[in-house]
């Protein structure tokens, strides 16, 4: 009676075998002449550094809301729960990976360089392994907690040279930015770019910033994509589940940075990446280079003409926003916005001589301060 | 000083004019092969007979949910405002016509024929003038009330040879269908179809039925229409205003006439029903023959597949509904259904073997008790 | 086999007649000591002058949002339906008042004296017939048109002395208030008080001034109302359907008159007016006197401490928001807005030698710039 | 210049310490005579065995919805992560009861021990230390792997004497309850109870059931906790974050036990717990038994008289729901029940000579097939 063999036949619930219960709910954003148009969010933590949630939790989270692909970057220098969780840098990428192959949503290897100001954090994606980003610790190293906003901060911080860390991560083929320049914490004199930074860019080892990120959005680092031919991201730095993320920040959309890729790749996504081809949307606003931005519009907008010529010699107009994008148009001499929500079709009325309208769509920035303008041919 | 001269400038909404601050909800349905899709309404009433609200506010309704074109249906016989509204046959379509037209929206002009069963009630639409169709009252006339689920009831009521006024609908090229068949009132021990519907069908005068009314579907209707090749209707044949309407119901979606016409005009509507071009969209169903929902279905559908085999040979796909329909698949050999939400994404698993998979499509009906089987084919 | 007779049994929906299948979302608000806070409306159209909907609409829509008391004023002297529903200036109330007693909502006798400015618009209200308001056309009268915002302006006016219109409303015991002063069309050069609104509150003819009407409020009219002791009220001007108004006026909630009564009863509700025991509820703000806004905001709250004190000496607190009232407050020294959701918790920290809290209630306003304070004491 | 000194001042989000910038929906239940009534979870995983969030997730999740106790109860024998994460059986417990506390909210340690059936998956809460709940392996351990509706299933199994695990657990204090009797994996022949449960009843180790679990509830167990005066549990056995939760089940409400304790404190709801003072609120269903069930209808609901008599010679009432329960009544005679939503109101027509209404309340279920009947008394 000692030896049975006991047929255990157990059902279980495994973390993040669920998807086939769930439901997508599409993100509707056009491609553009010659290139797909991908919704990617490269900054995401999870359990393994400062995050709430196993690894994939983040796939399915990202794929109800309808990205194509997200890079899993925990801290490599900070690590709150390695009391109870072993450093392990490779781990997130790990189990979220097979995770996102079910899923088809691209999971690209990441980490988050994370030092004081200057540099600040760094993101490094496409790496192929982080363990060896992680730098030797030398001299003294002080940690200094700090209360701001109800966050309680704390950190083991290698005050080595970075430069070593950021080179690891170029030299295995990886693409850095860097992450909320004007993070308050870390730029509590106002956003400004350092030396060191002007330095990584001139070496090729910069190549982006986050024009936005968790629930702000930097114009100044907007401007400096712009002058240095650096690549715009729009991230949300997650910690949460998404429900408390949306909660806390108050965001109407979780941050996408758009890619221009020739396919839906994650090879696509480097090209895009290096050669400067996205936008960001953040909130209502769509943000980035005037080539692409008019294109997504004019992809987005669909004009006809409806019956019927009143007195004053107006026709009507059906102007349909077939994207999930909110589009606020500012008519020529007006000073009311005509705010066309996702998916939805507003009637607009033209004066019988005219031939195409201007709009500012007030939305839609080619620059800091400045919203592109539009021409409607109506006929 | 007495009589000096005001200058009034007064502005004022007035009702109806308001839909440049309005913005339409799409309502995406694809079109199918050599038509497009009209969403429609044929069955609506105003203050010109027993609805609460004034006729332009059934046009702005009408556009803010997606519809394409309505019918202003109200009774002729049956006028409980008159003490406050002197009777009017044509007003309701007098005053939504222009509304519709600076909206895009087909108005069309109709009246809802109100007898006892049989024949029950009837709506003409495309007539030309609804006074003429309100017969002299011959012989006696009782009426009675009584409460039935808390609704006061009384009418006045012609007796009269509804033939006659069916005659002169016809003879205005109208097209007449027989309103809420099963309606318990009319119908306390069931549903049933009576000589004279019989007799007007073989007369080519009642040329269709509504499938679905109000909160209710007729698997009987459905069935006859197959039979006697009639056209399907589903009409809301609303009363009170779109809100109330939706709470009193509880309805997922007012319901929709699917009209598949060769282009968005009132004439290809008419052509249209007279051919018998319809389905029926109802709650979460589509109800109707096969020739229609198939088309309606695979243009719905987009399946592209996923990059992971697993260990047990599955393949994965992303079946993609781009319409606003639900889709409710159940999968061969399988008794819990997929429900496909509008709009959204869900993730199917593939035998490595199978190059195509049949689902019963449970909420698409092409016979009363019979659902339409698809084959999806993946490679 | 002529004259049979026909037993007609019909059965239909008559127009508000549905309550019973309606549920209402009750309006949590608290009541004051000495009073109960009725939730009032008193400035709605209908289809007796330039409304959208039949007067039992009226009753049902602020039935459904928890309302207590609504006034029906159509406007007497602009009557755009005319031409299809004659000029009755009772029938509004009519209508509405037994629809009103089925639903437990005190329906106020009402109307809208409709003027050029000055005087504007005025509400007269607890009248007891409004045909006798109407006043005698003297004189040459003009109109004109002028498009706004795509609203198409156009009355018939009475130039005719105002002043018998308003006294004959005092006679019949009526409460006279003044609408929208600031309405751009009337004031395009901005709010301003004329003679003759000094000369009718000197007279005690005009009594109260809407401090919210539509989808705007007036700080300058909450500034004369507690320089003149006059009735501050908060009303819809409701000429749509509900759900409409919504849209096209993105209101968070439709105004409301709070009223500190003796007792639910119309005889209270005038007596409270005639005494200026109200309050201003519009979007999320509430306006009014401290002496309202202090007894609102302490039965709305309830604080109870949490279990924890932390290392810095924090203590927390529960803080509860019991009523619909969103509630922002101010700490001392912070610049960041807790804001109290209806119905809701949230969680304060507090130094432990504190004994109580003071707060800025930044949406609670008790003067044109000046929010309330107020003193949470915690033990 | 290569030792100089970094002062890091690091701000860094750390899980958990977000509490500050949310606002809890209070869930609205009433006390009963006696008795405070508690919102308990008591079934609740995290990254510790087969979950997917970190344990104070679990904290925050449970006080947005307004609970007011948890407990989390990780696997003991069921480790998945364990290759990242090491097996520590109170880490659950230890990093969430500090959040709790400043949330006001109670953490009760506990742990589920995991067997096949039977006996199946037990609870146990108010535990000292889980891991003297781990018993030793004795003998051959197989472990199989099945895939049952896309779960994966596989386990590490101890077939040891569970009841050295039991009694460890109710040696510490322990409250025992049997967790999803008639899960379908470990009863594929429908739920049933074995001897060993009743041997356990009999030894006063095992106290309760859960009558609701996950998307389930099983009339059985709510029997057998009737037969046995066992105390019935209603808890969410949530693995995911609450949204995936939400998604995946489609239940309109996370289960909740509510427990009727003297005061808000562990003590007091141990007590209750031992002493079988509970119900189970599951979807819309209150279950439990008629002495708790009365006091929380009649505690929610208030009836007060509308002003109207009709001619028929009805009265008409307003009965208002004050408590957060959808309540269904059945009026005598009629088989459309009343729908009576959260914090609203109904108005019901009475017949004058009635001084009181008989209901059922359909969704308060006092045994298996048996809904309360109440007795509302106007006048």
């Amino acid at each position: 009676m000692k030896n049975y063999i006991l047929i255990l036949i157990f059902i279980f619930f495994i973390a993040g075998e669920s998807f086939s219960q769930l439901v997508r709910k599409d993100m509707v954003v056009p491609d553009i002449p010659g290139y797909v148009t991908l919704k990617c969010d490269f900054h995401i933590h999870t359990v393994f550094s400062d995050g709430n949630v196993w690894p994939t939790v983040r796939v399915e989270e990202a794929w109800l809301l309808g990205y194509d692909a997200i890079s899993i970057t925990d801290h490599i220098e900070y690590q709150p729960h390695k009391k109870y969780i072993p450093v392990q840098h490779n781990a997130g990428y790990e189990i979220a990976k097979p995770q996102g192959d079910r899923q088809d949503m691209i999971v690209i290897q990441g980490s988050e360089i994370t030092r004081v100001m200057p540099p600040g954090h760094l993101n490094a994606i496409f790496i192929k392994d982080a363990k060896r980003i992680e730098t030797e610790r030398i001299g003294h190293m002080h940690s200094a907690e700090t209360h701001t906003h109800g966050y309680l901060d704390s950190i083991d911080h290698h005050h080595q040279d970075y430069m070593m860390a950021i080179k690891e991560a170029v030299d295995q083929g990886g693409f850095v930015f860097w992450n909320h320049p004007g993070w308050e914490p870390q730029a509590p004199d106002g956003i400004k770019m350092y030396d060191v930074h002007k330095d990584l860019i001139g070496k090729g080892w910069l190549k982006g910033i986050e024009v936005a990120n968790w629930d702000t959005w930097y114009p100044e680092a907007f401007q400096w994509c712009l002058e240095y031919g650096l690549t715009m991201l729009s991230n949300s730095d997650i910690h949460q589940t998404e429900e408390i993320y949306e909660k806390i920040t108050k965001v109407t959309r979780r941050p996408v940075t758009l890619v221009f890729a020739r396919e839906k790749s994650e090879e696509s996504i480097h090209e895009a990446l290096a050669d400067a081809r996205t936008a960001v949307w953040f909130n209502d606003m769509v943000i980035g280079k005037e080539e692409f931005l008019e294109p997504l519009f004019s992809q987005s907008i669909a004009i006809s003409q409806a019956f019927f010529t009143d007195n004053d010699r107006n026709r009507y107009y059906n102007l349909k926003n077939k994207s999930d994008f909110t589009i606020d148009l500012l008519p020529p001499d007006e000073d009311q916005v005509i705010e066309l929500l996702p998916q939805s079709t507003v009637i607009i009325s033209v004066k019988d001589n005219q031939g195409e309208i201007d709009y500012d769509v007030k939305n839609f920035l080619i620059g800091p301060d400045q919203s592109m303008r539009v021409k409607l041919s109506i006929d």
